[in-house]
């Protein structure tokens, strides 16, 4: 079962990046070892083409794995991305969706991957295998 | 030698990237082959812990990759990302350099590595490679 | 529909690498868009620990995407491995399965990714993206 | 200063891969954070084409990655792969020379880059990053 709900994990994302405007995304839904990020369309996230940015989907990737991690163990914010590995295989427009699940969810690593869709889509439009490093329970400080 | 100078390409990503705000990231050099771009430090880019969040360095990569390439080849703007993968190894703060290599330049393809360090710091603290597709002439429309 | 069934390609594959010894994997399922392959113990393939070792493991990832490759669009031997990126998260024994799902097949450009489980357990050992060059019609050749 | 030297550090692979037949790579050189190795030309690393295969590449550069690490730290043999990426540039023939330097050497995790040329070639024919767990001191039992 999920520590965090998805409003609660919303909450607790919004404060830490409190430089984030509200809306950049949205958390839909956690599970086991899951979380779906909406990512909405926004026109400061297109490239040349009116496609959505590498960098936007990049952040999304990273974004819906850290959701998946402190669904699963907690607030533990201090967890960081030790490597991010994205293929890119269409142009997407609209909303994007991203769902990650976790692959392993050690206690100092985790590793997960991410199927983004362009909302109502059925092709993926890109997709993401991440780790990230999970500070132990003595240094957490929380 | 490059097609366009560093002045030249800072001009063309601005226009090509609008809602991105000035000062985001400077083009500091280009040579054969080359980039340097410069991201300077804001606090937009921190994450819990105060360090360089891991979006802000990805897009850094990306766009040092994109900046080597439209040096190389001209204002291709539809050449796009189709993979990159990234390890973060430091926690960096401050400004952050990212100097992209190309290791294969073809025709419709393009690979090349970036490595990142805060400034003043000689090792790394995250490394990137990253392969854009490359239009035919044909489809360029420029 | 497959062009190619399980022994068809099996038997391409052994004729494509004389060299691999019979019995070093097998091809146990081919699909729309998909191979399984088994790769039987042999202790040439163990590293210190007694695990199967990373190359073994790299390759047998790489032999089930061009495995899925070569089943969806025929015998065109000359698709090559553009970049792989794979991601280790428990150390294997036993015969190890590798299911191989593509994501994007066009026509010059192919993305999969790989799952590894040893057989008989649930959670992967192993997690493989792959991308393949396809050469155009007019160059195959065959 | 490494702690081993090319000739030891070959003793202990081949002792520890007695799989592997005599002559399939040497170690050239061993510096700080620093190793090369020769992958003679054989026929049993040729893919179609005649040129030497992903896998071949791909051990190639998990084995210059090992040989590094060990220089490093010593004959620390449960020392593992996490993750490699690798990018294939050019096909190449005839004997293969990787390089790797290690971009991180931490006690519990390091990271490395390596470049591969086909002997007397000055264009990189692929690159890899790879990442290895390393086992604490209390667990190494040697």
């Amino acid at each position: 079962m999920p520590r965090l709900d998805a409003q609660q994990l919303e909450t607790i994302l919004h404060e830490s990046f409190p430089e984030v405007r509200e809306g950049t995304w949205r958390i839909e839904a956690v599970e086991d070892r899951y979380a779906r990020v909406r990512l909405p369309y926004h026109r400061s996230n297109l490239r040349p083409g009116n496609t959505i940015s590498g960098p936007a989907l990049m952040t999304l990737a990273d974004t819906a794995m850290y959701a998946a991690i402190l669904a699963a163990i907690g607030p533990v914010l201090m967890a960081v991305t030790t490597a991010l590995n994205i293929n890119f295989m269409r142009k997407p427009t609209g909303d994007i969706i991203a769902e990650c699940r976790l692959l392993k969810l050690g206690s100092r690593l985790a590793v997960g991957e991410v199927a983004m869709y362009a909302d109502g889509e059925t092709e993926m439009c890109a997709h993401a295998t991440c780790t990230y490093s999970i500070p132990p329970e003595s240094q957490r400080g929380e």
